[in-house]
């Protein structure tokens, strides 16, 4: 099998082979395929696209390229969730305790922010003493004895999906949505639960820009995960605003702990349980509508906040500041954001408003770059507000003055005035599952 | 500028400027521009192609990647003339004399062979004592001495050419018209012409299996030509069977001297007149009419065949050989192929002729592979010809008998046969000037 073949096959508009793409992928992890072929199968990829079937045997081809977690010796279904990014989006800290409080088992690894998304490592990683890194014995441990850990990616876990997405960013071949959808999935199936749930965000704080793309993504995921042996579904949830009120890491930590207590934002409560709900059901708790209850039921009754601190203190983090949030360190300086007209916010670009609180220092602009925890916005006012000029938008947290006017520029950019009262657009587009599109 | 905007830009349909194409040749050439970027890239233009200003830009960078041959020193107007490549085109022996022996100048410098198609340098290299590897003065002076020179390319010609096409041999990027088209330029416009005529062959032994695309890449050229002030014209002329009836070196070194005495077979004939003609047109020595018969005038004296044995001559050749082609160097061995079956040969893959006539010695696998100069075929019939069951369709020349079989089974695989007569396919489709289609 020559690679020289499989690319002019892809680039013909062919369907690559189970056989073909396990070849590539061994081949390029190996180093025997050089990166100059793979470079033109990614761009052949790119335009030519590929079929449920080839994109489910590249991403198991890819998931088998390093460590698998075998989360047997776990009992129970084992449901992980999945972001695809977005400003403000602190649901994992809100519907995993929710579903584990519904005795589903929550191991999951989660991945650090980049560009204007937050991740929830670094989210997690606010609460003074909480860790992340665990060996794969205390991983199980603590889902055994908690029902949840939330730990950052450890082992050698889909290093072809490493190698790969480092040579898509140099090759501009990042955005194609078998690719996306791959990276995504191996990483997904490589962590071994049984079921996986995808919230697919769309909006202009999302990569998929379009809704329209967003369910082809979560359609060609579903697929993936149903043809690998996981129950998968997904949710495309509306990131063209920010969700909740909070942006950065301590202060997304307090708002998660508020809704968990039943005193968080509406839109974030409701999109958490939908999420919980579906998570439910992916582990045959019962119908949707009875799973939806149930997750109701766990907030009202304490039971998700409280599975939520009992992970906390199992990771080593201080459980004091979940009991009481004004524990949580505070960034030394704020100020406050206002309107700059009146009238109703028509948009918020919520990738601007993402960069606003990457330059407070919530998120971190390069791989390796250090974040301030305590960094980030509070929002005040959204999408549908109305403000009368000088009216206080916003609050900016950062560790120095300094930070602010750049961060108030790129916010302030980020909106939109109209003097006409905006249509509310919904939390929720659609949902997916194999073979099926709902929409919501 | 940064490479991966670039490659976006092309992904996305964009048209490259000519300062950004600059810095693609120069950054790729100085190794700063890695592989993988500019193979996706590749694939990129691949899908994309380029408008006639890019591809222009193109070949302009990379021409001035390397050595500009400057013949200003050379009195009167040089005409180069290039070939797409097919079987038994050994019109450069003939054309250019016929050119030069009507006072254009032509100072060529050929390619070798490689898989199914034969290369000047490879065939002038059978004539004994024949050089074709000379320093730039020495190839001036037999210019200016015999009005024609044809030697093999030296120096550093359009070194991103060479980069650039090992990479696209490589990465299923070598059949974009664009790219072959600024491949075949870069090389003449270094060259140092002040016309150039290119024949676009098409058929089955040819690289453009279509008419479409073969005028599409004549129209590429010419345009590549025009913009960087060179007169250009091409002629889309017919490789769906061998020309002439010698393939291999010495066969059409025979052949052509043949011809240049007027005995030569009458398709081969017919198109170098046309040729001929196209490059003393583009040397302005009169109409297309005028210049047809200045070509057969110089052939019916005998005074293209004098400036042949002048070159010959001049290139250190034995010249006896040419007044009494007997005396080539014979191959040990022959054989006849004969007909399988009666009736009409009604088509010749001619790529698979050339094929066979590789197998035989003629042509090389490998770019370093060594050839036999005296091995080929001589067809004693062809497409059109009626023969009956075991008539000698062909004669095969070898240094050995056991290659004979092999290249029997690719030659008869390469013929079909009808009860009827097959319409004659004509030898020329096309002109292509400026901005100008003409079907002949």
């Amino acid at each position: 099998m020559r690679m020289y073949d499989l690319i002019m096959k892809k680039r013909n508009g062919g369907a690559l082979t189970e056989k073909e793409l396990n070849h590539l992928v061994r081949g390029y992890v190996a180093g025997e395929i050089p990166d100059y072929q793979m470079a033109a199968m990614l761009m052949a990829i790119w335009y030519r696209g590929m079929d449920d079937k080839e994109t489910a045997a590249l991403t198991k081809a890819m998931a088998e390229s390093g460590d698998q977690v075998d989360l047997s010796s776990i009992p129970g279904t084992k449901v992980d969730k999945h972001s695809t990014g977005g400003v403000g989006d602190k649901t994992t800290l809100i519907v995993a305790p929710m579903a584990a409080a519904c005795g589903v088992k929550v191991a999951k690894m989660s991945g650090r922010g980049l560009g204007h998304t937050g991740g929830t490592v670094d989210k997690l990683e606010s609460i003074p003493g909480l860790r992340t890194a665990f060996d794969r014995q205390e991983f199980f441990d603590i889902v055994k004895k908690t029902g949840i850990c939330l730990a950052g990616q450890s082992g050698n876990l889909a290093p072809a999906d490493k190698k790969l997405y480092g040579l898509r960013d140099v090759t501009a071949t990042v955005d194609s949505i078998p690719l996306i959808a791959s990276s995504i999935m191996s990483k997904k199936l490589a962590a071994g639960s049984d079921s996986i749930l995808l919230d697919v965000k769309t909006g202009s704080g999302a990569f998929m820009k379009t809704l329209e793309d967003a369910i082809c993504l979560a359609e060609k995921m579903v697929a993936i995960g149903e043809r690998a042996g996981r129950r998968t579904a997904a949710l495309i949830t509306n990131m063209d605003l920010p969700l909740g009120n909070g942006i950065g890491n301590s202060l997304e930590v307090i708002e998660a702990v508020d809704t968990l207590r039943g005193r968080g934002p509406e839109d974030l409560t409701e999109v958490c349980f939908h999420l919980a709900a579906n998570m439910l059901y992916l582990a045959d708790k019962g119908t949707l509508e009875e799973c939806r209850q149930m997750a109701e039921e766990a907030l009202k009754s304490g039971r998700a906040f409280e599975k939520f601190a009992a992970m906390v203190q199992a990771q080593g983090g201080d459980v004091s500041v979940i009991y009481d949030t004004n524990r949580f360190p505070k960034a030394p300086c704020s100020c406050r954001v206002c309107a700059p007209q009146k009238g109703y916010i028509s948009h918020m670009d919520t990738e601007a408003v993402g960069t606003a609180a990457s330059l407070l220092g919530a998120g971190r602009v390069t791989k390796d770059g250090a974040i301030d925890h305590r960094a980030g916005i509070v929002l005040e006012k959204k999408t549908g507000s109305y403000v009368e000029k000088g009216e206080t938008v916003a609050v900016f947290y950062g560790f120095r003055e300094e930070l602010f006017p750049g961060a108030r520029q790129a916010f302030l950019s980020a909106l939109s005035f109209s003097g006409e009262k905006p249509g509310r657009s919904p939390l929720l587009y659609a949902r997916v599952e194999k073979n099926k599109v709902e929409m919501l």
